[in-house]
């Protein structure tokens, strides 16, 4: 089989403007990158308001292994599956970061014959998204430590600083340093954490913000530092949010491209599913609805993680109404998480999938507790044995969900038409009786909405905060923040906080060891344990095998 | 009178497919980066290698002084003023830098009614070439510390790494770092220096590369470290050459934009002038060439430092042939060379031009030296007086050179008009006469070449070198790279490394505090003082009045 990308450079892409006219959208009203990808403009955007939205269906999946489950490839797969059947599909997807290109991950733009293309560009600089970010980022972080030098008349604490400079880099080496050395003109001295651009709070901002007003708003909001007694300061403290609007004035506009099939896809923001909310932006899903009788996006990691966080900060803050979630698995992952190790997924085991199941189990009756129905997609791996597939129907059946073998991988949208057919139905036989709300009441405590989360979706017992979460937990109240939603940096591999426990684990309580507030992102965040918000490079980089030819072809990114 | 931005904002722009469609280039031969700006495609570039290249002209100054000489805005102007006379001129410019954009200088991109558009954008992120800088600059970094990391097998001496890490920002607080700090999982402790990324060896190495393989091989030799036994380590030795370029395969490309009277402009790279060679980039001069009668192009700070690096380093390299070269200067920067303070320019003052007028002098003779001759351009100022503009007028005549007012700011390229015919007069007399050649022959020794420079160009009676310096240099040559072109790290505002002496400054030496080897650029550069690579944000930063409307207008850039 062809790589991922001799596949994406094979496609027969139709030029953006065409993708966009099938769209109804003129010329005019977009702003190309190239000939292939294109930012759609507010004109735009506020010409579509009146009109009526599609459903919206939200890809999400059981907890992922090490192996993978094929998240954006399905979502992919599934909005050509529905072209083929004559819906007209939108898909609104995150935008990878730059960073992994470069170390063990890749790209993120799909698989196989279920991608968005032009791969290339969407793996390196796209539309300069996330250079902005950077850009307007540590801006922010430049006019802080500015402020100091220049007589501190704030009195920030440089022993406080909350906000973070920021590459799109995988570069371990910047995960922990001291700047400001080198005498009085060259600074003051502290320590600083460099994170990758996708984990910047800029980012969650650019993906929750309704338009250029809310934008500043929020930017206004970040918390970026305390005073020495103990204030909050902000990020127009410092007077930096119009500088920094300017820097995202055209990242704010969703982008257009294509998949392989030339089936529509907006492609806008991507942040972090553990510090943050995870989707795509705001203003990308809702033009999908306005776009698309079916609008397909998806969320980060599993549902405890991604839909979760969907429903709950993403949904509310945005006013959707999702008709329907895609559950994606795979019969290695859910024998992976009945205990077979990862070097022998391939050999039938009925036993262990048997037992794995239940994940899967626990993500479909999650789903419905927002009121929303789940379709569960099986993600075809050529090793998928007749008993397998059996066991599967079998356990979906009595769960009462749809699932569609999915082989998007292998065929595109031809292998998605029975994930389509079982996601229309599902849409069709609910419609009126979905009634989605998100599952905790913001008005709560943090402690409260926490509690509710770790008992509803993680089915743990309870939580307990170390002194430190007490604590932070004591100051966000005073400040007057606790009202916002809970975004809870957890394991992505187990519904509970210890990565080992898979299946569906029980008798567990939840360990909040600190809690951060996103005051402009709008949400607490409640950490489980240590997050990395810095990747680092692997021992082989995938950097060392990219390469460029003369006339300017790509080879070695998959 | 408007300010900068508002001027830009009111003007009529055209589609800049429509000012590509002027020049012969079709719509499939660029990339569009919205309506008003375009890079121009390789495909576009190899049509019109058999087609026969304009006219150079070279836009040059005196030793700038704190005021400003004008030197984009004179380009610009001359440029519209070529087409008011029926000639058909094209501008090859630097791209500005966003960092100074938030600092003390603003935008750069000419000013009052001669400037280049889309003003904001060229200012902001543009078409994302500094950002692919800065990512290709960083990704080699964090590919040498992760070598460092993983077992340095090529045992790279953390002491002794010559490439640092870049933001296109001004931020004091990164010029010294300790990185790789927190235990043996986040990397190893060294010092680390940002630089701003206009300073960075890869913007030099972009600026003067043919094409993607010239590209690639100038990338393979950056010098980045030495190991422990002090052998050099290049960038192809850490497998970063192929990444580097997939990020940079389209910042390679010129960038079309028009000026506010619709003349194109091509506008790419931007390297400093004083640790790199300070000029756009050697396609888009070449590109200029094949598309105009006339290309404009300009070079950095004053002729010493910028025509100087143009003509032995830009032209050797490129194969130019300079026909004309414009020297900016203004009524009141002859008066500051003549020790008139600069609160009292304003005033007449016939005495301390006639004093200061030998700069002028010194910078007419230095550019015949390259066989190449001479317009003096004077950007006019309302309080030039008669009795001044006679002594100016009275001063070229004797030195053989044609002078022309040039009131560009204020009239566009009406105000251009006079400089034009002079700039056209000078090119037909000179038919056949010009015989350009770089000053010294690369061939030489690293003393003999800064030896024939700081004689004549600086007019210094010699060179004296620290011992850091000696210890360099023999390094250089044991390596094998004291073959390349110099490049004087100087201060800009005197002939000489004092930025105190005015006029044209005698009995003097020069002295060589340090020499670098930008082995990928192609040039080895001789530090004469401090440099300045990470500028600082002032008290009050510019970043603080820019604002963006609800409708996405910017304000408060300058």
């Amino acid at each position: 089989m062809l790589s991922d990308i001799e596949i994406a450079q094979n496609a027969k892409m139709l030029k953006i403007k065409d993708i966009a006219k099938e769209l109804g959208i003129d010329e005019e009203e977009l702003i190309p990158y190239g000939h292939y990808k294109a930012k759609i403009s507010q004109e735009c955007i506020d010409r579509l308001e009146s009109k009526e939205d599609g459903k919206l269906i939200l890809v999400t999946a059981i907890n992922p292994t090490p192996a993978g489950e094929g998240k954006t490839t399905t979502s992919v797969g599934l909005a050509e599956g529905m072209y083929k059947i004559g819906k007209k599909a939108v898909l609104a997807l995150r935008e990878p970061s730059l960073g992994p290109v470069f170390g063990i991950k890749g790209g993120a733009a799909g698989g196989g014959y279920a991608q968005v293309v032009p791969m290339e560009d969407i793996n390196l600089h796209f539309t300069g998204d996330m250079h902005a970010i950077t850009s307007a980022n540590n801006l922010l972080c430049a006019l802080i430590d500015n402020h100091i030098q220049q007589g501190n008349v704030l009195g920030i604490d440089p022993r406080r600083i909350q906000i973070k400079r920021c590459l799109d880099m995988n570069d371990r080496a910047l995960r922990n340093c001291i700047i400001g050395l080198g005498g009085k003109v060259n600074g003051v001295p502290r320590e600083d954490h460099f994170q990758i651009t996708v984990a910047s709070e800029i980012m969650a901002i650019l993906c929750l913000a309704d338009d250029l007003v809310d934008l500043k708003a929020r930017l206004s909001r970040i918390l970026v530092a305390y005073t020495y007694d103990g204030k909050p300061v902000f990020a127009s403290d410092v007077e930096a949010v119009g500088a920094m609007t300017a820097l995202l004035k055209d990242a704010i506009n969703p982008n257009l491209v294509q998949t392989l099939e030339n089936t529509p896809a907006i492609i806008h923001g991507g942040p972090f599913a553990n510090i943050a909310h995870g989707c795509n932006s705001v203003r990308a899903t809702k033009l999908a609805l306005k776009l698309g009788d079916y609008a397909i996006t998806e969320a980060g990691f599993g549902s405890d993680l991604g839909a979760e966080k969907f429903f709950d900060i993403k949904c509310r803050y945005a006013g959707l109404k999702p008709s329907c979630t895609v559950i994606v698995a795979t019969i290695r992952a859910l024998k992976y998480n009945g205990g077979v190790p990862k070097t022998e997924l391939t050999a039938e085991n009925t036993e262990a999938l048997k037992k794995g199941i239940v994940n899967l189990g626990a993500h479909i009756e999650n789903m419905r507790k927002y009121g929303v129905p789940a379709v569960v997609a099986i993600n075809h791996f050529y090793t998928d044995t007749e008993a397998e597939i059996a066991i599967v129907r079998e356990y979906c059946e009595k769960m009462g969900a749809k699932v569609a073998f999915s082989d998007v991988f292998l065929k595109g949208g031809e292998g998605g038409i029975e994930l389509a057919n079982a996601v229309i139905d599902t849409i069709n036989e609910n419609e009126g009786k979905t009634n989605f709300a998100p599952i905790y009441d913001e008005k709560l405590s943090i402690k409260e909405k926490l509690d509710i989360i770790v008992r509803e979706i993680y089915r743990a017992d309870g939580v307990s905060y170390t002194t430190g979460a007490e604590k932070a937990i004591k100051e966000i109240e005073a400040i007057g923040f606790d009202k916002l939603p809970v975004c809870v940096a957890k394991t992505q591999y187990s519904l509970s906080d210890d990565p080992t426990k898979l299946g569906c684990p029980k008798d567990f309580t939840i360990t909040v060891r600190d809690v951060k507030l996103s005051a402009g992102a709008g949400f607490v965040v409640a950490l489980t344990g240590d997050i990395m918000t810095m990747p680092g490079l692997p021992k082989v980089p995938a950097a060392n095998k990219i390469d460029v030819s003369a006339d300017g072809e790509i080879s070695g990114l998959f």
